[in-house]
């Protein structure tokens, strides 16, 4: 029997107008922000994948030739292939440039709770920005958009690589060590991370103090690690989340991000609820249009795992409107299905979702079928409706029941 | 330079804006007619494809293999998907089942204008009548549809693979050369047909009756070829057309789709002004359940190329509402930054899209940045604005300028 491939899912009527319905109200936060959506192919040329992250990741995508013989990868992700198509197509546009996007991405991994070999992103990158107050701007949409959607329970943590890198630099844990490392520390397996660096030849004195620093969530304690002014840059971009709404957020030196082409600033927002995969957004600076050449500037993004997110908004029991039909159109006879079929028309130019019978099935039948496809009223059309040109109109819920005109049947309707 | 794969597409933010508009309508309408949308994988089991259209389908697609060696592919069309999906999960739900779907497939044939190697398809699937009504109001729902979102000038051509069968059975035409030929009817390459029939054997006299054939638009003409019985059941589904608000078809009988799963009815529709590239949705009757197992079920569904959609709206000179940001918020200097964000923060509550200076451009600049991203108004907050709880408003296509409170801003703006 041929199934769906592991890994991936089917999404049923309901689910899907959960998600359409976030969908919608995610994109007008990100316009009403002045972001513009793009949208990019499902496919890239392999190498836009591993210039910045290495070989290694390609175990993790679904990787296969063209005709040519050039390697195509299912996208792993869309910065990058946001930031490809700004350098085609969007480079002389006047900066900051605020893009946002939708798209399905893939990896190759074990399926699992809450991972999915293919899965959703909905994410915004900034691109060619020259004040932090841009970048405060693009945290707090992130993080109030989420609100907004209806995830109160949120926890925003803020790390920066560039103190992770000065840190690392002081101790001498080179390049090469920090690859090893920073999945580790990604995963939080800091027990892991001390068993590598004593294998390197690090002093437990050593790990300690950096598993401290890892440790730090407060400002002051980090310039005991640290340089003061590093620390106080960073300490001025938090300054500004409050302009912007955010009140409420822990600084986290363990933010490493999984993608190699992060810098400075790097955050994550939890819905601590999740457990293991609390984890619903994550973003910070980054840097890839080295890719393309000489060309640098200042860019930064997010991206939503929209598919958590919605686990989030279940979790929470969030009411989502639902989507059940408004009409069941119930011709009482061939006669009348013209006049059924033009009421039909007339219910749906007022906006309302209007299925009709017309496999003709007896009027009991009819209204159990009404039922069964959750419609919220029947209209039943036969002699006396069809001669008056009335309606009769039954609340699929009350039982109630009335013959009526059209305009007193649309108010009921509503 | 790596670059996007040939024959893909980067959608930038106008088309983009475009595109999403049009989606939505045709969501709309598709809801409005109790149809409920679904979303399948991106990619399937290689033998969900092949099952009906056999090993030759897999030079067209995109295929590759999973960790187990299970062949998968880019899904090149969306019925396949959709009734796979019936069959595992929603084989209990009350029947007229009516779905639909927006998605991306994949064609792995050389770029040409109009043809891309993803492309979007959105469609709608009727599993499960019991009467030729349902099969009418489906068409009528595609027709309808595109006329509804500006198409006009649209033909529906009706074709039916029963009486192509029965006039091929009649010559003798077998199984093995309607696989042959169907392919060059499919594309009116009549001349070709006529000489691979010679090859086969047949009489320049049967083959010109069966050119014929393929020539009716009229269903009386048809009566000389095929039996008359078949002509009226076939009359008769095209009778209830009109009730359903479907005046304006022609018959086709060189219909004959170019996937191996349909039977019956099939209908194309075209927007001529496109020559080549003409069609813009197909469907019919189908049957592939049988892939399933014993079950069968009347299914007819269509497929509407979202990307011709969008090419015909352009020729057409539709008038998209267009996306410019509604106010860019100047504050000038870092002092009313604060008043400057709530102002902002307010203009989106109210449903505005709206971007604010953070970069600290002086004033002229500001302005110019407003109007290089086309913005509608910009709105100035210095210290009289401030102190007086005011903003000055100026209308960037006009140079209009107000000093004015936040209410009477929002009226100008609307």
């Amino acid at each position: 029997m041929i199934q769906k491939p592991r890994g991936t899912r089917d999404f049923l009527p309901e689910e899907m107008s959960r998600r359409r319905y976030v969908e919608d109200r995610l994109r007008k936060i990100f316009r009403s922000f002045g972001y513009r959506e793009v949208q990019t192919p499902t496919f890239e040329h392999l190498e836009l994948f591993t210039a910045k992250s290495g070989e290694s990741i390609v175990n993790e995508m679904y990787v296969f030739r063209d005709k040519s013989g050039r390697e195509l990868a299912l996208r792993p992700e869309l910065t990058a292939p946001v930031i490809r198509m700004y350098y085609e197509k969007l480079k002389r546009e006047p900066k900051p440039l605020k893009l946002f996007y939708f798209g399905n991405c893939y990896r190759y991994d074990r399926p699992q709770k809450a991972r999915y070999r293919e899965f959703t992103q909905a994410g915004c990158e900034l691109i060619g920005y020259n004040s932090d107050l841009y970048l405060a701007e693009l945290i707090a949409l992130a993080y109030n958009a989420l609100k907004k959607i209806g995830l109160n329970d949120i926890e925003l943590r803020i790390g920066n690589l560039d103190l992770v890198s000065e840190m690392l630099d002081k101790i001498g844990v080179e390049e090469r060590i920090r690859k090893e490392i920073f999945p580790l520390i990604d995963k939080k397996c800091f027990e892991e991370m001390k068993r590598t660096l004593l294998e390197k030849g690090f002093s437990e004195g050593e790990i300690e103090n950096l598993e401290n620093f890892f440790d730090c969530n407060e400002l002051e304690e980090l310039k005991e690690f640290v340089d003061n002014e590093s620390v106080s840059n960073f300490e001025r971009i938090l300054s500004y989340l409050e302009l912007f709404g955010v009140k409420d957020f822990k600084v986290d030196m363990s933010i490493v991000r999984g993608l190699d082409y992060y810098q400075g600033l790097v955050f994550e927002i939890d819905f601590p609820f999740l457990g293991a995969e609390k984890q619903i957004c994550g973003g910070g600076c980054y840097e890839l249009l080295s890719i393309f050449g000489k060309e640098t500037l200042p860019t930064a993004g997010f991206a939503i795992g929209f598919d958590r997110v919605m686990i989030a908004l279940e979790e929470t029991s969030f009411s989502f409107p639902d989507d059940r039909i408004d009409v069941y159109v119930i011709p009482l006879g061939g006669e009348f299905l013209g006049y059924s079929i033009e009421i039909s028309n007339k219910l749906r130019e007022k906006g309302f979702l209007v299925d009709i019978e017309l496999g003709g099935r007896e009027i009991r039948k009819a209204l159990r079928h009404a039922s069964n496809i959750g419609a919220r009223n029947a209209i039943l059309i036969g002699k006396k409706e069809f001669s008056e040109k009335k309606v009769t109109i039954r609340n699929m819920d009350t039982g109630e029941q009335k013959t009526v005109d059209l305009d007193r049947a649309l108010e009921l309707i509503k």
